[in-house]
């Protein structure tokens, strides 16, 4: 398959983090977003969200959305419990992660980071959320290694992604140890650094 | 099941639709967000998330995540295709309706509806996102009667929830032809008005 994708975002690792961790064999094709290469016809034609990270399989077939991508290649995997429930319980992460952390702690890093804003220039409302949503995660990990089970799935995968970012939007991990001790399992869990 | 929600919210209509088109028996618990209902300390200690929609199972099993529970609730029904890249397909629009849809469509209505803002006084960023989200949808149902095959799924019912009150939301849809007849398909399949 080839994953479009920009190593410069979290939603792209994702993907790369869990094709590595499967062993998939890929071809990643650089996608620059800031450049407004989801922009152009050829790429609207194949992926018409105009978003990376996306897939195109070997027989032509497409897939975007970063959770949804994540989701699609972990099945019977470790990286995704075969129980229904126990799916329902990493999807209840996943698309928490996209509607209650992306959008402030990775939209805060975008505007810090790319586009040259301050940490006090940072937008006040998503900086509260981003907060309420990196204390959410430090709650949840009291007594437990990995978000959604045992071991490490896609939930952990999702939610690493922009967290162990967060400095870069202006968010501070140092009183959230939790969270600091997750991060590093992930990584390993991952073997990235 | 529970199912924890306020019937004038969208997410938590997906919920119900998908129950009720199942024949699935619930008790529906109503829960006034605007009231604070879901910031007590009750309601926290069983749906930490503090959000509606959430379903409290008859074994004290919890849900949260409107996607995520439609998803759960569908599985094996004609609500959710069998095969795992149609799913896929049907995930992708889960996602996309949450990133890309509800914070636009969805929280213009909110401000124009519950917070007494005139239509004037949305958000440029947002309205402007919203209308490239009904765009699409209008786009993808060039050709297609539903979102995600050839039958209505979660997908169709995880988009329509909003799309068909974008009215409210200050949002036209008269020069959406496809989109009109989609919400009269999906509302017909769903036997709601």
């Amino acid at each position: 398959m080839k994953i479009y994708g920009d190593v410069i975002s979290g939603n792209c690792l994702k993907v790369k983090w869990t094709a590595d961790a499967l062993g998939l064999p890929y071809t990643w094709v650089q996608t620059d977003v800031v450049k407004g290469e989801t922009r152009t016809p050829a790429y609207l034609a194949k992926f018409p969200q105009g978003q990376v990270p996306a897939v195109e399989f070997d027989d032509g077939r497409t897939l975007a959305q970063s959770n949804g991508i994540v989701r699609y290649l972990a099945r019977g995997s470790r990286l995704l419990p075969d129980d229904g429930f126990a799916q329902a319980k990493v999807d209840e992460w996943l698309f928490w992660e996209q509607y209650s952390h992306e959008p402030y702690v990775a939209v805060c890093r975008f505007h810090m980071k790319y586009l040259g804003k301050s940490k006090d220039e940072r937008e006040a409302w998503r900086v509260e959320r981003g907060e309420k949503a990196l204390d959410f995660i430090e709650q949840q990990l009291a007594g437990r290694d990995f978000l959604a089970g045992p071991a490490l799935t896609i939930a952990d995968i999702a939610v690493v992604a922009y967290t162990r970012m967060a400095d870069e939007g202006g968010f501070d991990l140092a009183e959230r140890p939790g969270i600091r001790k997750w991060i590093t399992r992930c990584e390993e869990s991952l073997r990235i650094q």
